[in-house]
């Protein structure tokens, strides 16, 4: 609390902006820009140890110290449990330096490995879930609003390309997101003041700057990753053409997000116009627990709609898009040509899609207790 | 006419088909897929010299051969007037090719240089607009709805890349579409029945089948151009992350081209809302060209479509869009912020956006005889 007040007693004035550090003024003007709390709350800083994520939790507490933030910041450090002795060396050095830095810190582990073997998730997001699950719990713990992650203007860059590698549409090309939900059910906000602007050797630049040489992990040089030979050798090429490559990949993907973020406004109105009443409800005993869908209406709307709305509505019957792929909507078209009924296109983990009488009618495999067992 | 009876005479049979190269089995495919006439029609080809050009001219000459066609095809060739003595030999080598293809052969010339230093365009633009023109007064002359450009799938992917390099949107990374009109103010189509399937090798492959060795545009090599060093260093490494890559690539774009289709739809009815009655007009003694637009509807709009919105607009009252930068929408797009009216934005080329009242003004510049000359 004494920081709380100290940090509302204190009046900004033109000298304080001008001894800030210029990495801490553009991570303040992002902040404000973002939306994100200043006072009388309690943050969550996802940190690794590494150059960004030290970077920003030094920016925190830069902002902290002349008094333009006056949160209470919590370190989060996960080891995945990954790189065996590195991972503990890891731990106990982010424990160290929060320390020095006035910061609570959380220390937590996972079996990566083993989960991702369970899920048949592959080790990227078998990480990627454990880390956000770890963060929502010391959210929860610290009744935090918000997680920072200290994705940088080169993260963005390099998911841009990946999913352009694997020929993505505009939500892939869209890239990581500045501000959205940890998950999707609960009001926890991840936030990513990084993103927009920082460069990789800005957040290098100033850890040295305040003092600190940040851990470096092993696998951000080992190329068997693609995201470290995107990293090492195409973005350098690109950058022959544009020297500002990072920045303009920063850029399609916003307009990219927006576009996206437009076209599921009005295919969710879409959806809604294609909605029917189920008059085949006599002759279809199986529950349905969505709405039926017009195929006329959705034979007559532009293709980037109609597959918008058919994803949201299989989104909606299924709880989650897990596994669903281009292919899968593109057989769900395929029931809205000609003028048959009565075929069905399985969708992964078990529901289903069938035309009859000039509906759509999603399926979905009732799973009785014991089958999980199977 | 001969060639019509012909066509028109045979029957197709299976052992047909199976005689039928496979390059031109896919080109009829395409063909097909794209709505293109069959028979009773003159066509243009617009033929280079070079591999793609020349196997699309000998593929249309054998699916003439066997009857699939029956159309009166005229070859059509440019020489830039950009590789002094190379541009005659290629002409005089695609009138004999087309001579003994039995097809009418146009050849053309242009001083592109002038061109581009007269109208501002740079080489490549004004290569292209000289072209066009070319392309479309053989058509005209030809009494021919559809002119054919032999663009490949390795066309695509590299359009995609250049557009990328660039930091486009969607409309950028949709790259080259596969059928639009030549002119925006003639009923002429430009067809690109290669586009979505046929790789640079294939065609290479099929002139080497069919005994023609194609001629090399020596700009093809020329490491000073992007296109050339997308091609030859670019693609290929990016190759090694996927080797499916152009396909890929190619798979964006459509992607990309369905979603701007749609976004231009819902804009056009965005603009519809948007435009209002004139409840200025006595204080506005300039030539309104053009109904203005409410700022609360526009405001309210996501970004994706307000800004196609504006562009639709602004191209509606200055009849193109030539040299209008996504800065320029931008500068519009701040126009709606804050209460302010009585500011007034700059486009290229003369014309203006200015607020007044709760509504946007297009102004153009009237421009006055012997204006051009100053």
């Amino acid at each position: 609390m004494d920081a709380v007040k100290k940090g509302r007693a204190r009046k900004s004035t033109g000298r304080e902006v001008r001894r800030l550090s210029r990495f801490a003024q553009r991570l303040l003007a992002e902040w404000k820009r973002l939306g994100l709390p200043t006072e009388h709350e309690s943050v969550v800083v996802a940190v690794s140890g590494g150059a960004d994520s030290m970077a920003l939790l030094l920016g925190l507490n830069e902002l902290s110290g002349v008094g333009r933030l006056a949160l209470a910041l919590t370190v989060a450090h996960l080891d995945h449990g990954l790189r065996a002795e590195a991972g503990a060396l890891d731990a106990r050095w982010v424990a160290e330096q929060s320390s020095a830095l006035g910061c609570e810190v959380v220390l937590g582990s996972a079996a990566v490995k083993v989960r991702a073997s369970e899920t048949r998730d592959n080790l990227e997001q078998a990480a990627r879930r454990a880390r956000y699950e770890f963060l929502a719990a010391v959210a929860f713990e610290r009744k935090a609003r918000v997680v920072l992650a200290a994705h940088t203007l080169d993260d963005q860059a390099e998911t841009v390309l990946l999913r352009l590698l694997r020929g993505s549409g505009a939500e892939g090309l869209s890239g990581i997101e500045p501000v959205r939900k940890l998950f999707e059910k609960n009001g926890v906000l991840l936030a990513r003041p990084l993103l927009g602007w920082a460069r990789r050797a800005e957040t290098e630049a100033y850890c040295l700057e305040r003092g600190v040489v940040p851990r470096v992990d092993a696998m951000n040089t080992d190329e068997r990753y693609a995201r470290v030979r995107v990293r090492r050798n195409l973005l350098p090429l690109m950058q022959t053409f544009n020297g500002r490559m990072v920045e303009a990949l920063a850029r399609t993907a916003q307009l990219l997000r927006e576009d996206a973020a437009a076209l599921e406004l009005v295919a969710a109105e879409l959806l809604c116009q294609a909605s029917a009443e189920d008059v085949n409800k006599k002759s279809a005993p199986q529950q349905q627990i969505l709405t039926p869908l017009r195929v006329d209406v959705l034979k007559g709307a532009p293709a980037a709609l109609r597959r918008r709305a058919l994803r949201q509505w299989i989104a909606r019957g299924r709880g989650d898009l897990r596994r669903l792929e281009m292919t899968h909507l593109l057989a769900v078209e395929e029931l809205l040509e000609g003028e048959r009924g009565g075929r069905r296109i399985e969708l992964p983990g078990g529901a289903s899609v069938r035309r009859k009488r000039g509906l759509l009618y999603f399926d979905l495999k009732r799973v009785e207790k014991g089958d999980a067992a199977v």
